[in-house]
């Protein structure tokens, strides 16, 4: 799409693990993600919003779920799905973000797809939880005319797939603002060895927070800046590493240390929410006939937990930056305009 | 609607506090329930199900906002919306109830309804958190045609009304089950002097849960039973003292006491939530100039605050039992038929 | 002890599940009670106070942890230990209970016994978390002149023993009243067979809540009461069946639904927490080499957890009605003297 | 004490905001500070520990209690007294810090000094709760010996003062490790003006947490280090702003903010701990007769809370530079030696 260069390729490293083969969420086994970008306008209704759905496998996800926690940073925020996720440990549905006043679009067709997937979903079995997070891309974005549709959502969860993932102006990310400039999606990951095992920790985020002054650059620039809104972010943590939902809830509340590194200090209006899955057990809806299940997990006495703790906050931080450097001007509502963040700015940064 | 009697009309009284005028949820001044029922069937659908808004005031309830808080009992249930009201403290929406795969739809009219009272969201102000809880009426309801529409959210809303509250199989409680029998929606009151004031406190639950042999009654009859699914409940309390969103909490918190009188134990398979508001605030979105605000709020050293838990304890219970007692045997989809409970059975209630 | 009778010799039963052999938490394999009463009279001082130990097993508890979680019903107390737990889902102390003002000194008295077990702690390992609980016999008990030593804990773990439990004025129950009558500990379990296996719930509280008038007895008489404090309850859940911490948090809230029974709606003056463990599993502190470990765990989608739920629920309640049973009349501090419950009463309950 | 200087006096500044006149917790009007320091050796066992206290005023806390919150940012660690502010939102002791294993000794202290001011508790009125947060020292400090008394935290009490706070190794600090280095206690403020007011938020630490390699400081200098053990970090944050527990719990989350940027990412075997507490109101004991109170608050829709949020940020990060600046190298038991941080190397930090 775009020929920005994300923020290794403008020379700058965060961290000190490796990351993975393609710097991204979809590093761990399996993961795939999908875009649905709305950019466009009509009937002089200007639409910079979308849809980006991330799927923890390529499977059935109700009939196969996986474990998973979430962790509110800041809870001025609309997203759906959270409370079963507490209660259950596990995740049945692909993660989807969109804009604040869609959730209920893309819940109908998220449980839309997953009905159609699953005849057995409140008809011979219980019905399904759908997680849907949410950032406000209204500064930009006819965000009142909830332009996402319900098929919008089932589309970005077809588009979904392996490899490379699109970042900047894409899915949910199309109409973002971040730290004064113009936000969007990001990802990044990192791979750790333990013992005798390797893993790897991906983020993808939306990043949607913060005014130009927050910047933990030193721009040399003079901060002058549009009077935007306070934002969000979304922070989705994938790992193969075996945790369990505990483990996960763990490593989601260490993404506020990754985010706290570029900058942001989780102002008043932001909804800043973390979901965190391993893709290491798939967890059956209909299990068999025993009393028990058994799932090796990682230990919490050694350096491993600690070690996958470091690689959030690294990949989440680089994550946001990847969201920005990849971000491009745009062009929104009431004729406002959103700069990308100067590369030579990101080049800048720690060295 | 249907002449079956509530269940102090068979001669019942739950506790010792006195119940308000109506013995019900509206008792709290200001506060209004609407319901949109959906029974019929088309092309082969049987469709038992419905929405129910529970309105806080008869204003904006965007701009004035009231303090708010929830609890959840077991969280296998997919009720949105109850992050914001965690971080905040305040219910900025109508409370809206709902069968589970319709949670998206009723958030998308309430949405609706809302941008349209309110022009500001979403342009010149932020957007909008909404409440929506859900119950599964899928033994009955043909759940998975979705067959409530943005549409009946508004309309739900608009139907809403003081005064004495239809009960039973209407709005979200159309096609629910409870302890064996046809559940539905309920409500009840209580008022308690102390010092120099006098408080109500009301419940209005759309009850789902319990097998026949939960029932905390002696029935003298065999209990043999359908084989139905674990169901839930959603227990919306309020009250005109002036509880802040921490006291509001602890008051949700005893809902499980009434809850567990009538038998459950809040199994596995339900979602149980509380959400607890009080009217004696409107806290302004768009607040003046000053720093601070100032609402008087109840003192947690006396009897006072214990007065009300036990008020809501009572009231619980006695809407669950009104919810028994009001529905009435129903068909549902696949010929199913749910009995409803003999009026015999609960005027012999702690006799 | 005292001749006076539990519940079931009362001719009483609760609920529909069977009892284990004992009606103990002692029923769980392992498990192991301790108490060190303190009831004498020393310098015009009146001391009616103790420490009651439950151990998860008889062996390291430090070097050998077990899976555990806590839950707050209400948490106006000062029971310390639970941050650990909630974070790391392992119990690693004898479970503590005494008066509200001697934590500091059971506490102590705790890390000394566990030191003197493990001279590791502290030097060439970490630290050691220990769980006291408290409720406040301070109306009966001098209770600030602090009488329970640290000593007194070592004390307390040292009588622990397998088998029949002491129950009523024993160990931290001596000094309680509950219900307007002499309260103590308590103690009962339940026995459910799923599939092929047999699992054993248990409970052990120490009861110090609630007014007569509370009672849910129809006591026939009239309900004048001396005017005492609000109380509180520790309530210990202690299961065979193979739980995480997140299955025992679970567990663990559903103690509300056995203590709502007996008329408690948890007053705002009440400390009342639950803490669960499993003994299914022994978790080493020094564990071997290899990143993860593998516990079965039971499963929770069929009635498998719900059964294990319900016996919670019925051998709280059971266990509640035994500290009543077992307790005997009491004078304390400033000639107060504190009836034991008629039985009577008891046996009247739910006839 | 130490003639090592502060971090502004090594000319580094953190932030935007200006600092109070002491860049201390104690710039919030009424907050006092005392140490105990345990600094010598015994019959061989080599004894580096203490107790700090901080006073939310100088009157009688238990009569006159605070509006305060805690947050748990990573749960391996034993502070106690955390229940009941959750549940009440107010604190009603000192703020004790100690080591790990010295908690119950501190917490009996505590409630001796509390029990003389107030010869109500446990007599006409209820208990007390006390608040003791704790890190290990036991690399350097003979932790096993519980060489910290009763009266030592009496003692801290007393110490209590206004003005200039003694950092690095003193008190709760005196043998704490932070960052590879010599770690121990610190304190910065920060100054904002929103509308008509200023108010301050001051934070005060004890710092004991990572290794040298996490430090966010290029250091220039190979990190070969030490093996230590994981550590923690104690934050207490204040404010003269009229906040209410639920806003200061949203304070003590952006703890982890500040914490983030010295290189923290709360390891695996962390006790992270912050409380946060409000000087605006005193909230009596004993009230009126009547049956609310009204306190003003800050709202929370404006730019005001987000400063304070960011004040809070800078002034936590500062106060770990400044536990690291003031603090001298340092032997301990086992002949173990813990450097200083070299001046030159903080003097580098963020230029």
């Amino acid at each position: 799409m775009t020929d920005r260069k994300r923020l290794r390729d403008l020379g700058v490293e965060i961290g000190s693990f490796p990351c993975g083969p393609d710097n991204s969420i979809t590093d761990i086994g399996g993961v795939k993600v999908g875009h649905q970008t709305l950019h466009y306008e009509k009937n002089g209704r200007v639409v910079r919003t979308g849809v980006t759905a991330i799927l923890p496998h390529g499977g059935n996800l109700f009939r196969e779920k996986v474990f998973a926690a979430s962790h509110v940073i800041n809870g001025f925020g609309k997203t759906a799905g959270t409370i079963q996720i507490e209660e259950l440990g596990v995740l049945e549905s692909p993660i989807m973000l969109t804009n604040t006043l869609s959730v209920g679009d893309v819940m109908k067709g998220t449980v839309e797809f997953l009905m159609e997937q699953c005849p057995e979903i409140g008809d011979t079995t219980g019905t399904v939880n759908v997680f849907v997070g949410e950032c406000n891309d209204g500064y930009l974005n006819d965000i009142r005319g909830l332009h996402v549709t319900a098929d919008d959502a089932c589309q970005a969860i077809r588009n979904a797939r392996s490899g490379l993932v699109d970042e900047g102006c894409v899915g949910a990310g199309t109409g973002m603002l971040c730290l004064g400039y113009k936000g969007g999606a990001g990802t990044s990951s990192r791979r750790g060895t333990v013992g005798a095992d390797e893993y790897t920790v991906g983020a993808l985020v939306v990043a949607n927070f913060g005014r130009r002054r927050d910047l933990s650059l030193d721009t040399g620039l003079p901060k002058e800046e549009q009077e935007v809104p306070d934002g969000s972010i979304m922070i989705i943590l994938a790992t193969d590493a075996p945790m369990n939902d505990r483990q996960l809830k763990r490593l989601a509340k260490r993404a506020s240390f990754g985010l706290s590194r570029t900058g942001s200090y989780a102002a008043h209006g932001s909804g800043d929410i973390v979901l965190a899955f391993s893709t290491a057990h798939k967890v059956p809806h209909q299990p068999d006939e025993s009393n028990t299940t058994t799932y090796p997990f990682i230990k919490e006495d050694g350096e491993l937990i600690s070690t996958l703790f470091e690689m959030a906050v690294e990949c989440v931080e680089e994550a946001i930056w990847n969201a920005l450097a990849k971000a491009e001007t745009t062009t929104g509502r009431n004729g406002r305009l959103v700069e990308a963040i100067p590369p030579e700015l990101l080049a800048g940064l720690r060295k």
